[in-house]
């Protein structure tokens, strides 16, 4: 009897290993992680290589949240028996895959690629640019290809990532005359960066504005309760503004009555509803979701073996898969090949 | 009892795989092996990743030769039981460390190193630059320190690269606070290099004026025949210039008789020594070296199972040696090691 199932969706995600994650990770990733973990053979690649291209001298920045994130995505839901948690430092084939692959790509090529400039700029690395870095692209098309991903989560600013590895793979197929690699495609979240809660920018570990999945109650209130909302909006009669209104942009994110919410703008547009009262129902909703979780990630971090041996058979099973990758290109490129 | 032995000195060594070794390369360095085999610990790495950081998109230059340079190696006397040959392309460690120390050195950094900025004009690069080869000085840090060696022979023209790679080992002793990364110090030849019989810069496949270890006898006597000498040199009684003769620079190379050459010498620049003469004497002496390599090197290119055999040995036990140093510093940078 011959198989007659289709084969699976392959999906890659994964996370840079530089902190905790919050809630923006949670709204912007790992719910539809959930989701694609039933539907998909789902690899989440913890990239700590990655997490070292700007923390090279400070390593400890990667080091010491592994069991922190591993912990994260399982207190939401990842199931280590839906998708495969994976080591990136502990997968040799994607070192080699990238070495490989920066034969075939220029430096004036990687210097143009949009996001890495814009990075590039905002975490003022011009005057020193870890080489490493400059790079991270070609590494990402390494991650992509050696799992033969079919789809790519990625945020709206990571598509020049997706079409530089879809480079990569013309070039090697071309070049070996076979279907070696695998194009893949990016799928954009329905859902935009959730703001920090001073509403500057993103969520960021570094600027200090982040509520993270392993928030205490108290903290989650105390950011909520400051978050920005509209400093003309003084008296609850006032008129006020809902965009660019924190507590109305996570509001949309994280309340699953759309209704009511419309309503409350409405209300807050034309005056009479208090910005206390709109804090009060998003901590609320913030608390139910977190509580859980917290709770269950707590009893994780005190089972480091467990959450070890998860890394570790998720990345053994990685292993094989991306090194199969390799051979068949090194075969391709008649290299050869010693057990 | 404890061992009584000091260490032995641990001497990196190696050629791009990109051709068929040849005259150049047994003056500069193959003689030098045969002799550092019998005092130290020598490791031939095969550079067949090196080799594509150049030949990207024409990757059967380096793989089809892999054969050839390690014939090449055995016909002049490198011994595996006291040489250990290994291929670069199948020590992930190599391209692991690589992609560590990328996050420890600049873009600009990379695009200072006099060693590169040449071979960028020489090779013609400046246009599309593959970011492989702009990196290659970090990978070869890697192989130097992936071995810990002590010592690495090398040209004039390649220092800078041992001062980048002693760069990086200071960046990352500081950084983990321990002697992870051993120092090497380069040894250069006492021989310049070998010119082409041509007359023209160095010997190099690419401009067709090299003399193989496995040249026919006629081969090697056509190119001596045709080997540049002084142009002014007309009749047999005209004085004639030495500098820059071809045949001269190959005499000194490879007669041991020095005195005679000196005399030859002399006698050239006064008139009265003819270069049929002094080109019947070098082809002598080529031939008399050449004849045992070249057939002992076919001997062994007959068998490849052997070949095959020296090189997965050596590499399996030069896997073993470097696989112990990524180790060591993952253990220090705190990442996770999974077996």
């Amino acid at each position: 009897m011959h198989d007659i199932h289709p084969p699976r969706t392959i999906v890659l995600t994964g996370d840079r290993i530089t902190g905790p994650l919050h809630l923006g990770h949670y709204i912007g990733s790992l719910r539809q992680r959930l989701k694609l973990q039933n539907e998909a053979q789902q690899y989440i690649l913890m990239a700590d290589m990655q997490g070292l291209t700007d923390n090279g001298a400070t390593p400890e920045k990667v080091s010491s949240f592994l069991f922190d994130v591993a912990a994260d995505y399982l207190s939401v839901g990842i199931d280590p028996a839906k998708s495969t948690l994976c080591l990136q430092s502990a997968l040799p084939a994607l070192s080699e895959l990238t070495l490989l692959y920066l034969n075939l790509v220029t430096v004036s090529r990687l210097e143009r690629n949009p996001t890495v400039k814009s990075e590039i700029q905002q975490k003022n690395l011009s005057r020193a640019l870890p080489a490493g870095f400059l790079i991270y692209p070609v590494s990402q098309a390494a991650d992509i290809t050696a799992f033969s991903a079919d789809i790519v989560p990625v945020g709206e600013d990571q598509l020049p990532m997706i079409e530089q590895t879809n480079e990569i793979v013309s070039k090697i197929n071309h070049l070996t005359g076979k279907n070696i690699l695998k194009p893949c495609r990016a799928i954009v979240g329905s859902v935009g960066r959730l703001p920090g809660s001073d509403g500057n920018g993103k969520m960021s570990k570094s600027l200090g504005n982040t509520i993270n999945l392993s928030s205490t109650a108290d903290a989650i209130q105390q950011a909520v309760y400051s978050m920005y909302t509209d400093p003309h909006h003084v008296n609850i009669s006032d008129p006020g503004k809902v965009e660019g209104n924190v507590v109305f942009t996570y509001l949309d994110a994280f309340c699953e009555d759309k209704l009511l919410v419309q309503e409350m703008k409405e209300n807050y547009r034309r005056g009479g509803l208090g910005d206390v009262k709109c804090k009060a129902m998003l901590n609320d909703i913030l608390q139910s979701l977190l509580q859980p979780i917290r709770e269950e990630r707590q009893r994780l971090i005190n089972d480091k073996a467990y959450l070890l041996n998860v890394i570790e058979q998720g990345t053994r099973q990685a292993r094989e898969v991306t090194q199969r990758k390799l051979n068949e290109l090194k075969s391709a490129l008649r290299l050869l090949i010693i057990d």
